[in-house]
């Protein structure tokens, strides 16, 4: 039997790091850059006006003198200023050649064609220098940063319209078992309705990655066979839930099994069954089938590993206190369902039982109980993962 | 002149609570209930067995029993057990009536037709009850949950295809400014590229909002009152970039004042000019057009309202102490660039002008420096925003 860190670290050594590809900055919102990005021009492009006002050369100043035109936010190429004059200017207007400062036009009495500034200025005041954000070559971004709204507009004030970025993980979905239907159909007596696949297709894309394909086969070994060449086809990596465990009509293990598959057993609770397997060289990690067991199975051994990928931050661990004692089972770790408290405790939502989704989509941590732990107390410090 | 939490309330008052709508299950990731969800039936549907094993009679053991048939977990209506006998059974299976325990094969030794279970057993054991995770007409779900995949997870168990969940804000983005141009162009003196409309969109999206249009007009009333016209057909709400000052060529400011546009300062640095329409019923938002300050303006003003909207919890708000001194503008409040450092600290990273578009980019935290401040020394304490 395999500890959970054993297959933690067996998982981690079959998922192979995603490629890359070169994406619209309008369609990078939460994407991974694989390189620094370096500025490829200066920013501002161009020495311009912080201010609607005057341009004018501070030398000049103070004084009363005559507008020799105006200058617009428009695209245009100003005649250089003539000594003695000034410009009337827009905010991000072109400041023309000989002006060296921006006077504000509130700053200003305005009579005909001749403007009056009392005040002397700084040489550089209300004007943006060429490249006063950013110099061409300068790193715009760092490689390795999920890129948010900002990010994307420095990008695009660049003149970027696209990124280099991580490629998102392909993963495809297969859920097994006869007795499944679909949500919405009516069951008959021993018919249950199939979660799993819509619980890994939305962990699937909160952990970062996308839905490659998703498919439900029943007990039947070449509908398994032919679903695996259709997801290794189209994917970085597939998942399966249910058919690892000893009993009959068992269609991931029959299949697998002969080509060479892990499968076994980890030590934990739920999720004991757990397989993998490497088809027409695309990772397979078979999870049970009971649905706590197939959501817990997600978040232990592929959620960190996407997310991490997809630049998202780990889950938040953290210790917290026991309202109530637990009772835990020697030899295998724990993964308990529980509710974050005031005063930062933690109670448990519903029975260690591997069926209990409602118990599972009640909860808002998992308690992991250690393996060498057979019980705790009230008050005692557990550790917890946010989910 | 408005204060900053006076044009918050303005803008809160104009924005319209969304509405609702029914989705599909697999494509509510994320999504937030409007009401809570009373499940339809009991979970487990029927009374099942938890391990592969026997299904017996608990005050028939200990004993030797023979094998009166098998129970697989396919659709099955099985027999009721007879006394004195047992019947294999998989996991997740129908229990027959009469029988009232589950003994995992491991515990058993079987002899051709017959099996001896050498230890008594609880009456229940590894049964789970029908109803025993949840009753018909408990809350699955509370109103005003985000859904995560656990809780798709559960709507499917019990068999439930689709949710009703709030609407998603539809906002339209008109973006302003004859110098603008597509990142990508070439640009020719006096051009910049276009960064507010990739900001503005990322940003709408990062809160959970949808993105109903986006254009962008020259300096154009005409064309600009019909960019209106379509976003007010598209959208909840539509948001414009620049054209509010007091300069020529302001086609926000000249296209919705005569329709009543409030249009004014705000005691902030950057992102002063601020204005608010109705126009044809669907409130408008114009943002000054410098790329800090149109940021600045949707992060202040309406992430918020979109991020509770949407179920996503605020942008994290904490003190911090400044590793240096800093200079603030008296009257207004000042939103500084900066990153958060270790033991709690923070540095600013760019200067305070509004054209700094790479500064903001290298930054994580804004730094607020409150209206009656001039100053603050390294050491201070200083709320800053988390982006």
């Amino acid at each position: 039997m395999a500890t959970v860190d054993e297959h933690v670290a067996h998982v981690a050594s079959l998922v192979r790091p995603v490629g890359r590809e070169t994406v619209a900055i309008d369609g990078a919102l939460g994407r991974v850059t694989t390189d620094a990005v370096l500025s490829p021009v200066d920013l501002p492009l161009f020495r311009n006006s912080q201010m609607d006002g005057f341009a004018v050369r501070s030398a000049d100043l103070p004084g009363t003198l005559p507008i020799a035109g105006e200058v617009s936010a428009r695209p245009s190429d100003p005649a250089a200023l003539e000594p003695g004059t000034a410009v009337r200017i827009m905010t991000g207007a072109v400041v023309p050649e000989g002006a060296d400062a921006i006077v504000p036009v509130e700053d200003t009495v305005v009579d005909g064609d001749r403007v009056t500034i009392e005040r002397v200025r700084t040489p550089g005041e209300y004007v943006r220098g060429r490249g006063s954000d950013v110099r061409q070559g300068d790193e715009l971004l760092p490689a390795g940063l999920r890129l948010a709204s900002r990010h994307l507009a420095v990008l695009a004030a660049a003149g970027l319209a696209t990124v280099d970025v991580r490629a998102l993980t392909r993963i495809a979905i297969i859920t097994t078992g006869s007795e499944l239907i679909a949500p919405g159909a009516t069951p008959v007596l021993g018919q249950v309705f199939d979660s799993n696949g819509t619980a890994l297709a939305a962990a699937v894309r909160a952990a970062g990655a996308v839905v490659a394909s998703r498919v439900h086969v029943g007990d039947d070994n070449g509908a398994m066979l032919q679903a695996l060449r259709d997801a290794a086809a189209a994917a970085d990596l597939i998942i399966t839930s249910g058919g690892i465990s000893m009993g009959d009509y068992e269609v991931v293990r029959e299949t697998l099994e002969p080509l060479g598959a892990r499968v076994g057993t980890v030590a934990m609770q739920p999720g004991g069954p757990q397989a993998t397997a490497v088809f027409e060289g695309v990772p397979v990690l078979c999870f049970p089938g009971n649905p706590v067991s197939t959501q817990l199975s997600f978040e232990v051994f592929l959620a960190p590993l996407l997310r991490e990928a997809a630049g998202l931050p780990p889950a938040l661990h953290e210790t917290r206190r026991l309202v109530a004692d637990v009772n835990s089972v020697p030899g295998k770790r724990q993964f308990l369902r529980g509710r974050a408290g005031d005063g930062g405790t933690v109670a448990l939502v519903a029975g260690p039982s591997s069926h209990l989704v409602a118990g599972l989509a009640a909860s808002d941590v998992l308690v992991v109980v250690p393996e060498d732990v057979t019980g705790l107390k009230a008050g005692d410090s557990v550790e917890v993962w946010h989910l």
